[in-house]
C-alpha cells in the first residue's frame, strides 16, 4: 500500500493548503476559455500537478509508472455534462472529499473503456491530451474510443501566472527557506559530512513545519560545489572551506528553492569574495532587467553579459532560472533560447553561477515574483 | 537546480549501494538474450528505475515530466557498437563515474535526431520501446527516424526475479523496518497527532540511516484505519484505541513496506484482538500457499478463503500484496486476475486487511522471498 501526499508536521502559524472548490473550479473556467479557442470540447487531464491544480485531487502520482487518476473537464457543461474525476477504488474517499460521487469514475481494470462508455454516451468524441503526459500504451487504447487531439501545455500555460494565495503560499514556503538558511552558519562546521548537513538541512525544514523537501537538497563542499549535481556524500567540510547548499522545502503543497554558498571559517578567500561578488552582480542585473514584456532570454542575456564583462562567462553552465509553483522546476524556463515574455504574477528562479572544477563554485538564487513595473525578491 | 536521488545519513554498518559495474553488465547480457528471442537489434529504456537497473545511472528522474536520462541496449554489440547512455550536461559527471565518455551521449535540445544519428550511423533502424514508459510527444519525435517496436515489461521480467545481492539489501531495508516497528510501541501515545506520528517514524527511519522514505507513511487511528490512503493528518490517537502503520524506507537504493496495527492503550478490544487474529491467520495461509509454480492469484485466494470462512471477505477490499525492490510498487501483482506463478527470488508484500469504515481497520504485512520450497519473511 502507499500514500502520494506528504503529511504536515504541526507547525507554528504555517498557512494551509489551498482547498475552496470556488478556486478549483475557477481555474477549470479559465482552462473552459482555452478549450474553446481551441475548439475542443473535452480536454483528458493526466499530468498530476495539473489535476490537482484544476480539482485539488492528489499532488502526486504513487509512482510516476502508476497514476492515482485522471479529470475530464469538458469545455461546455450544458452540453457535454460535468467535468469527471476518475480514480481507482483505494481513492474513493479521498475523492469523495472534493468531488461530487456522481461525476466520479471509479474505474477497475478498464479505465479507457468506462471513460469511453461516459464520453460517448453524451456525445463526445473528441478528447484533447498532452502528448508529453500520455504515454502510447494509453493513447493506443484511448485512440479505440475517441478522435484523440494534442495540445501541449495548455494547463501549464494557466499556471504560469500565479493567483494571489499562490504567491502567499510560495512566500510562506519561501519563507522557511529563509529561516534555514539563516540557521545554516551555525550548522555548517568544518569536519561535518555533506551527507550530514543535508540531512540537518531536512530536518530544519521539517521542525519548521515543511511536509518535506521539494527536491533533495546539494550540499557540495570545496570542489564538489563545482558539480552541478552534487550528491552530498562522506566529503567533509574543510576548515576554511566554501560550502554551496542548494535546498528547498514543500509547503501546503507549494515548492521553494534557493541557494546559497557560504565560507565555513575564519576568512573568505579572495577568490570566493570575487567570485561571490559577481555571482550577485550578475543576479542584480538580472532582476533589474526582469518586468512585464521582457523576454526570458532577455533575463539570461543581462546576467550572462556582467559574466562575459568579467571574462568568465564560460563558468556560467546552466540557465538563469525557472519557474516554481506546484513543482519546482516549470515554467517559463530562463535559457538563452527561452520564447515568452515575462507576465506579472509569474514566479521564477534567479540562479546565476560561476563554477570551476578545480577550485569550487558560487551560486546565488532568489526566487522572485514579477509584479507590473519589474519584480520582487520573495 | 535540483538532484534526484536521496543524500544518505551516515549510518552503523550498513550495506552499500551496488555499484560494481560487473553487476550492471550482466543485468545488460540477460536483458541482450531476450532481446535476441525477441529478434530486436536494440531497446530503448526510458523508465528511471529499469535506467538505474541496467546501469547503475539515476535511480529516479528529477520530476515525473523531467527525464534525467535514456539507456539504449544494443542485442549484439559486435555487430551494433555498445551500449549507449544518454543524459544532459548537468549529469555529465554522474555519468563520468560509471559510464565510459565515448559511449555517453550528452544531448541539448534535440535528444531524438541525436540518438538517430548515432544509431542510424550503425545501421540500427528498429527501436524498442516501452509503450508504457514512453509519451506522446517522445514517440512521435523517434518515429521519424526509426521504426519503433512496441515491447512491454522486458526489464520489468528480469527485476521480477532478486539477485542474492538485492535480496540482502531488501533484507537490510526490512531490518530497518522491524527495528522502527519494535520502537512504535513507545511512540505511539495518546494524544499524539496521526501527522505527528508519521514525523516521528520518518525520523526513526532516518537516523537508523535510511535515504529516505519509500512512500509517505500511512498513520491511521481508529476509524481512520479503515481508510485505504489515509493521509496522517490533525487526528489524535485516543485512549484505547488502534492505530494502523504503513511506512517503509529506501535504503541503498531498495525499499521496505510493512504494515501493523498496533493497540494503544491497555486493553486492546476483543474486536481489534479478533481481527487481528483472522488477519494474521490469512496471511499465515498465503504464506504456506506461497512456493515456486503456485500461481499468484492462488495466494490471494488462499488468504481470502479464510475470510470467506468468517464471513468478512467484503471486508477484504484490496489485493494480497505486490513485488518490491528498487520500486515500493512491482511485479507480480497478488491479485484476483493476476496472471503467472512464483520462482524463486521473488520478494513479495503479503499483506491481508479487514475495514470497517464504522470501525476501523488492520492490516499486517510482510515482506517474503520465494525460496526454493517456499517463501521466508525478510
Amino acid at each position: 500500500m502507499g500514500r502520494t501526499h506528504g503529511a504536515k508536521h504541526p507547525g507554528e502559524n504555517l498557512p494551509v493548503e489551498l482547498t475552496d472548490p470556488v478556486i478549483f473550479a475557477a481555474r477549470r473556467e479559465r482552462l473552459r476559455a482555452r478549450m474553446a479557442e481551441e475548439n475542443l470540447p473535452a480536454l483528458l487531464v493526466t499530468h498530476a500537478a495539473n489535476r490537482y491544480y484544476l480539482s485539488g485531487f492528489e499532488l502526486a502520482d504513487s509512482q510516476c509508472n502508476e497514476s492515482v487518476g485522471w479529470l475530464v473537464v469538458l469545455a461546455d457543461n450544458k452540453k457535454w455534462g460535468r467535468d469527471l474525476l476518475m480514480t481507482d477504488a483505494r481513492f474513493t474517499d479521498a475523492a469523495k472529499r472534493l468531488w461530487p460521487v456522481e461525476d466520479t469514475l471509479i474505474y477497475g481494470g478498464g479505465k479507457h473503456a468506462a471513460l469511453a462508455e461516459v464520453l460517448r454516451g453524451r456525445g463526445v468524441t473528441t478528447l484533447g491530451f498532452d502528448p508529453r503526459a500520455v504515454n502510447v500504451f494509453d493513447y493506443e487504447a484511448l485512440r479505440e474510443h475517441f478522435s484523440l487531439a494534442p495540445v501541449s501545455g495548455v494547463v501549464e500555460g494557466l499556471r504560469l501566472v500565479k493567483e494571489p494565495a499562490e504567491i502567499e503560499l510560495l512566500r510562506a514556503a519561501c519563507g522557511l527557506n529563509h529561516r534555514v538558511m539563516r540557521a545554516l552558519p551555525e550548522v555548517l562546521v568544518p569536519g561535518m559530512a555533506e551527507a550530514e548537513a543535508a540531512w540537518a538541512i531536512e530536518r530544519l525544514f521539517r521542525d519548521a513545519g515543511a511536509e518535506g523537501l521539494s527536491f533533495p537538497s546539494i550540499v557540495g563542499a570545496g570542489k564538489n560545489a563545482a558539480l552541478p549535481h552534487a550528491i552530498p556524500g562522506e566529503a567533509k567540510i574543510g576548515r576554511e572551506s566554501l560550502v554551496l547548499v542548494d535546498a528547498g522545502c514543500r509547503l501546503s503543497a507549494y515548492c521553494s528553492d534557493q541557494t546559497r554558498t557560504f565560507w565555513v571559517g575564519r576568512e573568505p578567500s579572495e577568490r570566493f569574495q570575487d567570485t561571490k561578488r559577481l555571482v550577485m552582480a550578475a543576479q542584480k542585473a538580472a532582476m533589474q532587467a526582469i518586468r512585464p514584456g521582457v523576454k526570458y532570454s532577455e533575463a539570461y542575456r543581462v546576467a550572462r553579459a556582467v559574466f562575459e564583462e568579467a571574462g568568465v562567462a564560460h563558468q556560467f553552465t546552466h540557465s538563469l532560472g525557472h519557474g516554481i509553483g506546484l513543482e519546482t522546476h516549470e515554467g517559463p524556463s530562463l535559457a538563452p533560447r527561452a520564447e515568452g515574455v515575462f507576465v506579472p504574477g509569474m514566479v521564477v528562479t534567479v540562479e546565476p553561477g560561476l563554477y570551476d572544477a578545480d577550485w569550487g563554485g558560487v551560486r546565488w538564487e532568489y526566487m522572485v515574483v514579477v509584479t507590473e513595473s519589474g519584480c520582487t525578491p520573495l
